[in-house]
């Protein structure tokens, strides 16, 4: 059997009926490309799934993979381990935080939420925490409970105690306003209503995507988060921002938290920090929290916990960010996407609004821009218009994570300015072809 | 700063209280030993936890990690891939089923529980998952909810609808019995009555480890799994088993259900599917369970499902297990481990019960053999007593894991008899330590 059947034969394939696939099979990635068997290359404008921060191939963590799986691949999370340790300091002097952090390492982003949700109940005594509507967290039972998207109700009921409240999306207020300033204040009026229908007391912590990631890259209006921390602070909460997706250059700075200038408690992370290249994921506990787990039981545990293999390959990618100046190059990136995607927006009606910063933008599509119809609904399959899109991109050799309505422009870090041109002229002629197609 | 205090600083260890941790450093790996920052070189008689199935440093993993390393670490899991399709087909013709199976991949085993609890009430429309105490699947929410030990209690409230009954435990049985014949039947009825109290048309499926693994390696008397196969299928339930310790060789076979001759409907596994070299778990489905997701949606993902890296470290770990005829070799072991632990438990009256199967043994300990109260009491920290029979192992270059009054003993199915001669005979001086110290 060829590869193809084989994979459909005994894969099951994520967030998908399995029948109706037929995706390119990649076989290799070189920079900003993933190439298919056939030989055929596609421009990766969203580092995987917003993960591959450093591109492919990247050759120090490639070495340092190299290296490392000859030395150790494993070795129980009871013990000490070289690389986590250097890995490790290396992260608390990425951190926010001045007093510094540690590090609680995890195979994966659902499971860094899924042990940060422990950790604050256990910090604070507290049993409920809240999330905001239209996030993402992962897939596993608590992560899930955390989100604010459909990908949550296969694992409902829910884990107890975690609540929704609504966050600013000033492109559809959920606030009736179309002033930021405004949908600010009601935003921080609306999480206070909410926590003082729900005690605040009894509110452990608040998990926020410091920039909404997968449900379309929402950057909230100047003054909300701020505005959170005060009201967190005000009632001795906890304020998780989950940076699975913005950590590691992705907004042009090691975290979101240092782009936005504002300091949560603990920080959630994978993806960016092995470039992907390796799993790996975990919780930043800031020095003064984390100290408490001196004495009393951390009660997390995972059998691949700080996996050498995996902090091998973070140690190596922190370290090619920073030697080739790879959290400023994310606002070199913004500044191309911004001017490339506005053009985009002023040739495009389908285009409905471009947002972003970094190297992490989205394009909302809709059917008519007064209307906001979006292109593809809500909580639903991809409509035909999109299916369209993505696969005429794909025809084009260029990779687009598309969701709903939005599609994801988060291309490696180390993108050339000549690379983005051609995929933004690929994008061009998709969306000409979409506008061709509607008439 | 050295390796050591900085290790200290910055991460936060499993499961543990952080100031009292002084663990060896580990800084490298070589066939069944690790090896510390000093050189000291301790035999890994516990595989990791259970997962070095390979032992350290295995030359064809260890290649295969490195070519794929340059060739590709990292696709959306969206995309079709070469290696995922050649290791799904592999696991399919290692599976217990004739009919084959597809594999869903994860980046670890709690993650597989996960997802498997979402399928199961996916594919019966059912809610109540049962799944027996004393027993471990995981420490994200819903695997903690399917958990029947105190590592489940941080993660509570639990997912709704994951109830627990009691499974055999000859050594100490719930069912007031020391006849094996009778402690089955009595566990049979017993599950039977908690299905009937709790409506058998409710419970989507009933999650087992085969043998208990880091509760005690209880291995089950014979005609239980059996039994519960066939009140799973009188009421429509699907039986999963947690494979993620016994998977791989453990045993004696691929899977313990095939050493143990009981099919379930799904498996669970991670740990030696890769010898714990790259982070990777998984789903393995039977096939006609399976295809009902051609159609079906199936609402489960992970960044790192299926990660390049981590399938091709597994298909040439897969492909090592079966050159190398390692799944027999398990039983080759059985007999060495039996003989040798059977020597240990003549002298040691500390011994309470040396039990196992495969490449899967336990020591449970105990302050005296008629009353068998435990050495360290069951859902408590390390008693002294085992803590100083932990640190005299690790003096003697010896790792194996304690929980409880358990010790664990799952030697690489590569082990050289000479190395498990040494390492009995170190546990023997251990155990002679801790009578002299009893008086
Ligand atoms: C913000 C955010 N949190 C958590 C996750 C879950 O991470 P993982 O897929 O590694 O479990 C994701 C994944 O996309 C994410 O974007
Ligand atoms: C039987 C069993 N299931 C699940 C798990 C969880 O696997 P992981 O630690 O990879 O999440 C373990 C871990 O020890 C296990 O022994």
């Amino acid at each position: 059997m060829d590869l193809y059947t084989l994979h459909k034969a005994h894969v099951l394939t994520p967030w998908s009926a399995q029948a109706a696939l037929n995706p390119p099979l990649i076989v290799r990635g070189e920079g900003a490309y993933l190439v298919d068997q056939e030989g055929k290359r596609y421009l990766d404008l969203t580092s995987g799934l917003v993960a591959v921060n450093l591109g492919h191939g990247h050759p120090r963590v490639v070495r340092a993979i190299q290296e490392q799986a000859q030395t150790l691949c494993y070795a129980p999370p009871s013990f000490f381990h070289d690389k986590r340790a250097l890995l490790a300091r290396r992260l608390s002097e990425l951190s926010p935080w001045p007093e510094g952090a540690r590090v609680f390492f995890t195979p994966s982003g659902t499971e860094a939420n899924e042990d940060a949700l422990k950790m604050v109940r256990t910090l604070t005594g507290r049993f409920k925490v809240l999330a905001a509507y239209r996030s993402f967290h992962g897939s596993t039972h608590g992560s899930s409970a955390l989100t604010g998207e459909n990908r949550r109700f296969a694992a409902e009921p829910a884990v107890p105690g975690a609540l929704h409240f609504f966050a600013p999306y000033p492109y559809r207020s959920p606030f009736y306003t179309l002033d930021p300033k405004e949908e600010v204040a009601r935003a921080l009026d609306h999480l206070e209503r909410v926590l003082l229908h729900e005690d605040p007391a009894r509110v452990a912590a608040i998990f926020l995507e410091p920039v909404v990631g997968s449900n379309g890259v929402i950057v909230y209006p100047e003054g909300y988060l701020e505005g959170v921390r005060r009201i967190a602070d005000r009632y001795g909460i906890l304020l998780v921002f989950d940076e699975v997706m913005t950590g590691f250059g992705r907004t042009g700075a090691p975290f979101a938290a240092q782009r936005l200038g504002v300091l949560p408690d603990l920080i959630t992370f994978a993806k960016g920090v092995t470039s992907a290249y390796v799993p790996l994921g975990g919780v930043l506990v800031r020095e003064g929290l984390a100290r408490r787990f001196d004495q009393e039981v951390l009660w997390a545990g995972h059998t691949y916990s700080g996996h050498p293999l995996a902090v091998a390959a973070g140690l190596a990618a922190v370290e090619a960010y920073l030697e080739e100046g790879l959290f400023e190059r994310g606002r070199l990136l913004e500044s191309w996407l911004k001017e490339g995607l506005g053009a985009l927006w002023q040739k495009h009606p389908f285009i409905g609004e471009v947002r972003g910063l970094g190297a992490f933008f989205a394009l909302e599509l809709v059917k008519d821009r007064s209307t906001k119809e979006p292109l593809s609904p809500w909580h639903a399959p991809l409509s035909p218009a999109m299916q369209g899109l993505v696969r005429a991109l794909l025809r084009e050799g260029v990779y687009v994570m598309a969701k709903h309505n939005i599609l994801i422009i988060a291309p490696p870090l180390t993108l050339k300015e000549a690379e983005l041109e051609a995929g933004l002229a690929a994008l061009d002629r998709a969306l000409r072809g979409l506008e061709v197609e509607a008439g």
